[in-house]
């Protein structure tokens, strides 16, 4: 049963009377045996959004059938609806670029194995190659990408070939964990809503570079991380999860590196998982996860 | 429009496809505008629950012509369909026990005076008198009843006398805000569903007498809080809600006393808030909060 | 023994070896019984922080005794120490200054009521009247203070009328519990390490007015609230304490505002414990809190 | 200088006045440079704790010599004095015991990788072989020891090979990183004080087996974890660190499994580095962490 396969419908539009009606009429018309269901209207921009899961063999007809049956559902609800119909027996295929901290990795690669996050994990990339080592022990290929620091052309041939091979794999989620290049804004623009960072502060505090040390500095009393989808404004991107870990006076720059990187890994985890869920629906730049 | 009328439907039956279909397409018939919608399907009992609130002003007759009609429409999923309609422009009538301790009581009063909770505090009732003043001073009718510890016909006369005073004010909620005395079985089962109690400490551990003694003796690093219903065994009703605060070798008993009641506090009036908005749905030994 | 009288003794200084034997064994040689003690070694600015908690009747001498022997002591490990002695058995006196909010000024007044907070409340001063009642209620002055906002003379005049209500308690805290007035850089000057605001954000994040309107709008997972020394620049001063909550997509701003008092009111009254207890020396814009 | 040498100086005695003058003084006359001190007094046990980190190159003589010293300081303060020097430039030696579940041992590896645990792993022993290749892929040897459900012969025999794998390594923590077989009291007896376990739940409740089945049958709002120190008596060892995360209604088993892992990993985490860092001081069945 756990194994069983779902569909997952999701839909985003301008609210009005009688849409669940509309969706759920439309799915018990064709027999559809709903496993979850989740419903957000936005008040302030009179926004509706609805997560459902389906069970596949509740329905007579496939996939690809359903999506052009509720794409006219949701069309005639709004023609500025945005929905997708996803077919969760498909594996989610991942691309994970990582620098030289490998806590995010590792944490990544245990779920992988243990079957918790069952992904296909196509791709390392690294611009450093600390990590080669361990990726490769899970039959992942690594690719070492150098970014020249000081080499403008040198590192826009790395951006490319960096995007030719996240690319080549056509990722349903690219996982920054703990990448320390910024992105060109081409970049973020092509990779819109797949693309994942975790960023070791609690935003928007402690925007940019050293977090730690920016947060050592002030003296605050706690520590956050946050997973949001990446966007071409450094660090402003729809925050998808956060959370925060208790820091004192007694601990260092370097204590709050450690002890943020046990909150920098789950937020990153869960923020993964629930985007692969499906259960993210971005809106301006806020997210709704249902 | 925070002050618009609204309805909260709540249903429990048994699963099966097409529920939410009937549900929502009987509230999209009758014009009915959903401000709030949340479902939940037991996988385990097969049971599955909605909360559904809807805009008074969107459907074209009254509070008890929606209950006859929902009514049939909860009927015809299931003869043990166990559903309720209520009107949320009527104000949630509570009574309050209390003994000494205050910080329960004074965190409600505090929410009762900012309108955050928006209630009819109809009595406190006290087997001591510590409180009366702060109570009076809301204008709220105090009760002192004593219950003496070694008679037992003292005491139970003394839970007549609190049984009289809470039945007359009809309460919607029964608040035990550390009142330190075990209810008898009998008004158990009377107040079955709206008797709500906060234990202080994280159940299952800690059951009973002493809570912060027993915790201070194992050596627990975190001490916590548990709003729960009330049933006829003590302390094993229904979790509501629960949270926990950390502590160390330092803290004393005394030390765990005063930490515990920050949470109990916030404990008890989360699961309070959430009973009066009807999110509550009790099934078997659990509840589920939608 | 909770009663036992207890004199707190405070030092900071640059470290050298031997700083601890030198006040541990002055104290030995007293015969001071040592109920609590805690050292700091900040590394980087290389100064040296303790709190030592004596029994008062271990001693043979009084406390003004003390302060002048440990006084010489002091001066003798650096010109440049900053220490005192101060004796708990007095009771600290606390002026509150609050708007129309009450949630922080309700939690205080149930701390003293129970007697967790021992403190002697001199004076409740509101720029509105709402909270006169609770306030009198437990026999406590209400002094109203208008300010008017659009009248800069009246304005001063208010400040100036605040300033003489809070002096002439001579308070040991003055507690701005959701007081909605920045404070003139005169009266932080002379209220430097006496004055413990509440701000509803995890500062540094959401600096200024409206802070759950500014997390609403960035779509935080979590909310938060800062108790902090009042400075001349707004929300900028040392941190003392800090908590979050978690929030989500379906919280209105209201629904923050709401959540966010439950954090606010533990942060300010754990701050405003850690500063009567004598645990916080302030270094620079930083807290160390033994 | 984060690589300086440092010895840890711990002890444990019952309290009287001058204890920490005669050890400061002590390190003091030594010209000892104190890194870190720590002090803690039981007022039930009137027992006294302290825990001090000594700059090696402060100090002119070697670590034999201050333990010789020290030993003399400990005995004349009283008999029945508990006290260790630990020179933490010797790299402590971890053995780790697993069965399927890899993500603690993920985790503890991916510390050790980067340098955040800079421990000596001997050894990994597995009653399933699942974990072999993850761990030799880190340079470590994996040793499968079968331990046979019904074959009490079989079984005492694996018990005496993990024995000997073991105390090959002369450990000086035994990490229990969901180890699943329980040790027989011998083991216990002469691994005390360094075999570390982590159960699954927030003890004391849910001891023994399938903690989060019970916790989802008793409908709890937040699940645990657990690292203690391993005695006799199953998971009634003294606690050394806890922690807890949120669950509702819609978290099947399956669920919480899920998301107790990531509080299971960082609390046996903490809890190792904390033992291995010398910050715990066990006294009857509790621990005191400086």
């Amino acid at each position: 049963m756990p194994n069983e396969r779902r569909y997952v419908i999701r839909l985003g539009c301008p609210d009005r009377t009688g849409i669940v009606a509309r969706i759920s009429g439309f799915l018990a018309d064709a027999g559809g045996w709903i496993v979850e269901a989740a419903y957000h209207t936005d008040p302030e921009t009179n926004w509706f959004f609805t997560r459902q899961v389906v069970r596949a063999d509740s329905l007579p007809f496939e996939v690809d059938e359903l999506r052009e049956r509720f794409g006219r559902v949701a069309r005639e609800l709004s023609p500025a609806a945005d929905w997708s119909v996803t077919d969760m027996g498909v594996r989610r295929r991942v691309v994970i670029l990582v620098s030289k901290e490998g806590h995010c990795l590792y944490d990544l690669l245990g779920r992988v194995h243990s079957g918790e996050l069952d992904v296909d994990v196509r791709a390392v990339v690294g611009n450093h190659a600390d990590l080669a080592s361990i990726t490769r022990a899970h039959g992942i290929p690594f690719h070492h990408v150098a970014f020249p620091a000081a080499d403008p052309e040198g590192k826009a041939a790395a951006f490319a070939q960096l995007r030719q091979l996240v690319d080549a794999s056509t990722p349903d989620a690219i996982v920054l964990a703990r990448f320390m290049q910024v992105l060109p804004a081409e970049l973020c623009a092509d990779w819109t809503g797949r693309a994942i960072n975790i960023h070791h502060s609690f935003l928007p505090s402690f925007v940019g570079a050293r977090p730690y040390h920016q947060a050592h500095k002030r003296g605050v009393k706690l520590i956050g991380a946050t997973s949001h989808y990446v966007t071409a404004e450094l660090d402003q991107g729809p925050i998808i999860e956060q959370d925060v870990i208790r820091v004192g006076h007694a601990d260092s720059v370097a204590d709050m590196v450690r002890k943020g990187r046990d909150i920098e890994k789950v937020v990153l985890a869960r923020g993964l998982r629930a985007h692969l869920e499906g259960r993210i629906l971005v809106h301006g730049n806020k997210t709704v996860v249902l």
